[in-house]
């Protein structure tokens, strides 16, 4: 019998996470693509445009007028999902049909006045400006909601609609799905092993190094070992930290700068503005501030979909949606496409 | 206060088969669409192609040749995700770095000779053919695997890479996350009530009716209470039935007629050939053929991503992944909408 090599043989890992498995196949890399094609990215956006709502000085779907800004914008969101004052639905309902109030808060924040700029393009001046927004967001936000979700939608074809570098953050009254998941699972290693999970599993990465993509003082950047997406990525501090607003300064220069690089990776993947859900999971908020949450390491999740070029991308669609989630390269020969690759941007390179 | 008006106020509601919340915010569908743009389907596929491999009489990638079927046609995948002989990883692993074993087999099946044909526009016989061969599969499969996933990617909105109707089977030696899942949830609810929670569902459905899209002696189809995706389905037999092999003759024949009835809704909603992906959940089989399932009972997902129109689909992105399901109308009015959509196929009305 031929010894195990991951390349070649199918297997499952473990997500820790999100107490489920992943199937690596990377042998299936080898088959040929005939399905659809994505539209790469517009390359020619233009710097300012007055009917985009997201401009300075536009006018919003609200009728109000952007200010003329010139760092970050913040404002609510015009079609929220999540309202502050729905009415409860009520109690008493069959184990079947079972419903409960939801309500919450979602803001958009716009990272720069230029529509053709992003964040790997930004200096880290700039980027820090935003980190700090973030980090004041939880602060505001988290006093009355149970979690914010702060999110990047970058890209069409990660259903993004407005091609203006923006983030959105919807904050709830409840914990959704994902964070409780999160929570459970890291309190339970907590328990069990008495060091809350990603502290312990950003050092052992940080000295296997198979699969870190970026580091630096203070943060690392790992493909995880139970990577799902393609070219998923983890962004953990070394330090114990719970929450955004908890980042020292310097940390959060560091964390500019090693956004800055992990994103110019992406960009020179392929050779395009690089697609991706991007969000930050933190200690819970409301109530849980006065609870022990130590069991909680801050980390942000990075999803992209793209897999072999700038139009080909992996879809997440029948066995994955109705079985298990598959992937079709190992996270280690992720992280080291990634890890090689240049750390200047292919835009300014060529300029 | 005003009422609770789940049209207009955003809440979540239990999905108790994945033990999970979605959030309903219906006031979302008021918002406009600048974001991407589907292909809409093909509409000039020829019926036969000598260079497409799923074709009678083609050659496939391994250099076989198609034989000149006239029924459905049967092949293993070129580019199986799952192969039956990969060694074991090996155990004794970190918690932090779990793998095990995945073995199995993935077939594909070819529903007709011709390309140019979807199953809405097969002649009930036809569908039944098919019907028949997936049974046959589960008791060919099911022996030697603990689950058996057959499924079908549409469209090349979900991934589907061959224009040809056809779905695929993938059978593993381990229980996938999504069956392990309904496993749970359908095994407590019955300890808890006493009675197959799919089976109280049906009956209560079939008698609220708001969620009903087609239905007929044997046969339910409902926008399900919790569903994620705008115009999901839940197809569900009316008797208590373990798996498809346990379906009688003439279940079989009313399975295919409220098959055809469903995607010819479907097809008619936006007049387009629907994209989806749908698969079967039955209870396991390997050794779990040996136990008492009767907690299961079979079902069958229709996960289907357009939203608005034959080009505006639902992004499951940023909140979705990193938080949680969010949806933009009531299932109740994506009920009301296919149900009273007609059940002439808008192809054969316009010849
Ligand atoms: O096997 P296919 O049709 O080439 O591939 C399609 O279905 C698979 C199973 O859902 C997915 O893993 C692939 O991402 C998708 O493109
Ligand atoms: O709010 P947006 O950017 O218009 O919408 C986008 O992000 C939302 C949150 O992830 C999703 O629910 C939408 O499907 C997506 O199109």
């Amino acid at each position: 019998k031929p010894m195990f090599d991951p390349k070649e043989h199918q297997h499952l890992r473990y997500n820790p996470l999100r107490d489920s498995w992943v199937l690596v196949s990377a042998h299936r890399m080898k088959r040929p693509w005939k399905g659809q094609l994505e539209k790469p990215p517009e390359d020619n956006i233009p710097r300012h445009d007055p009917n985009n709502p997201l401009c300075p000085g536009s006018v919003r779907a609200n009728g109000e007028v952007n200010p003329d800004y010139d760092g970050t914008f913040m404002f609510e969101n015009d079609f929220p999902a999540l309202q502050p004052d729905a009415p409860d639905p009520g109690s008493d309902h069959h184990p079947l049909f079972q419903s409960k109030a939801a309500r919450g808060i979602c803001k958009v924040m716009c990272f720069h006045p230029w529509s053709d700029i992003t964040l790997p393009l930004m200096k880290p001046a700039e980027i820090r400006r935003v980190i700090d927004r973030w980090a004041d967001l939880i602060v505001e936000l988290g006093d009355a909601h149970a979690w914010v979700q702060i999110f990047e939608n970058k890209g069409a074809a990660m259903g993004c609609s407005n091609p203006h570098p923006h983030c959105q953050v919807w904050a709830s009254n409840f914990l959704p799905n994902e964070p409780a998941l999160a929570e459970r699972c890291q309190r339970d290693f907590m328990q069990k092993r008495g060091e809350p999970m990603l502290v312990q599993y950003a050092r052992m990465e940080a000295q296997a190094q198979e699969r870190v993509v970026v580091e630096n003082e203070h943060w690392l950047v790992v493909v995880p070992y139970w990577a799902t997406w393609p070219f998923q990525t983890l962004l953990l501090p070394r330090r114990h930290v719970l929450r955004l607003p908890d980042l020292t300064a310097q940390e959060r220069d560091s964390l500019a700068s090693i956004m800055k690089r992990l994103l110019t990776k992406y960009d020179n993947l392929f050779e395009v503005s690089f697609p991706y859900s991007m969000g930050w999971h933190g200690a819970p908020t409301g109530s849980y501030l006065k609870e022990d949450m130590s069991h909680w390491q801050l980390h942000a999740h990075y999803y992209p979909p793209l897999l072999r070029s700038a139009t080909i991308r992996k879809f997440m669609v029948g066995y994955e949606m109705l079985a298990n989630e598959q992937r079709d390269l190992t996270p280690e020969q992720a992280a080291e496409q990634l890890r090689n690759l240049r750390e200047e941007h292919y835009k300014v390179e060529k300029t």
